[in-house]
């Protein structure tokens, strides 16, 4: 099999252009690496490319073998990796669901791919982002992830349709507020119930606030407030199907 | 006041070593970023010096004003930020505590900052952590903190020795384990609790689960684990004082 050890190789700088949020959004595709999300990604049916540096054999239809300069360019790891892989991003759909997680602007990724962890590990049935959250396909929301994102259904759009469609369907729908609120232990268990957390630092905005039927907060003493990934984690583990 | 505008200052390389650990170690300083964070260090009594772009008056002995070129040196926040400080590590002392959280070996500074802040938000007395965690004082860990590290007694030593003496104290202690445990809601109170956490790749090590009086798993169907962090606030949210 040839190796590719030029970095100015056509098929070398379309795939280190992934890197971008613009070029992932041009094609449609984006890079994950190392084994575990190569697996998580074969799974889900999703991968068009193995790049490997060939110390591994993979039985699949497409694998590039390439030189550890040209897997450097490629990957965004600070040890190096034998393998990634390009994906194609996949068409959510979804099937009478029950638990739903709405984001309204949040911004690191590592706290979308820990939510996004966290709503698989609970068995929630798809995420809906707003449009100003964080890229999905970015590699720091793929790795701490941990390949979750191959596991769940994830829209991105108006939030506000999302709340709207979802009380239609006869969700119950949860805000976090650390004011105006009831303490997540007092709050009932629903069939349908969709929970929304909202931005890093400003929390939800007050026009969600307003859509929702019940605003909850998270009993504590010491601090004002907690990492918004841990506050999802709390709450969905107390309403996990 | 002057205007320390060269990056070959001597004060300015000084502070600029402070992103490194082994400086950190042997000068005893670390840096803080923003406003936030340096209001919580003032309150924790430990700023020795207030570094401005003099767009702010601060009352305190010891402002330096510096170019924008040079605050860019010293920061490692992306966008920019017009003040830092340098702070002065605390000795952490502890009274009579009944909750405390152990972590082993955890790599991730985002991770330790987000533990130390839940540790805060939910009253507990202090942090002990094993001599290969991450570094207290490493900017990312003091961020994600949100300045909680300002407001827990932070210890680090040998785990076996801290779970020794623990025990001999009549702490109860609760080890993660996802193989033999028990469900999380089965745990009942007690008046004096430990809880240790692990690696966020290999979980806590056999020694360590060995030395517990109980491990326990957080329940859930979809996914084998969850970010060590989010484990973590689950955890201490059901056992806060």
């Amino acid at each position: 099999m040839e190796k590719i050890k030029s970095l100015q190789n056509s098929r070398i700088k379309a795939w280190a252009s992934l890197h971008q949020k613009k070029y992932r959004d041009e094609s449609g595709l984006f890079l994950v690496e190392g084994d575990h999300l190569i697996e998580e990604a074969l799974k889900a049916n999703c991968v068009e490319t193995i790049i490997s540096d060939g110390s591994k054999d993979f039985d699949f239809k497409d694998v590039v073998i390439v030189s550890e300069e040209v897997m450097k360019k490629l990957s965004k790891n600070v040890s190096s990796i034998s393998c990634m892989a390009v994906c194609k991003k996949m068409e959510a759909t979804i099937q009478e669901p029950t638990r739903i997680v709405l984001l309204e602007n949040v911004q690191d990724p590592g706290n979308l791919g820990t939510i996004i962890r966290s709503a698989v590990a609970f068995r929630f049935d798809a995420i809906y982002l707003s449009e100003d959250c964080c890229d999905t396909y970015n590699e720091k929301t793929i790795r701490s992830s941990q390949g979750a994102i191959f596991s769940i259904p994830i829209f991105r759009g108006n939030i506000k349709d999302y709340l709207y469609a979802l009380k239609k369907e006869g969700f119950y729908l949860v805000g976090t507020d650390l004011q105006e609120s009831h303490p997540l232990g007092k709050v009932e268990k629903k069939e349908k119930m969709a929970f929304i957390f909202g931005n890093e630092g400003s929390g939800l905005s007050e026009e969600c606030k307003k859509s929702t039927d019940e605003n909850i907060r998270i009993e504590m003493q010491g601090f004002e407030s907690l990492n918004v990934a841990v506050a999802a984690g709390i709450i969905l583990y107390q309403f996990q199907k």
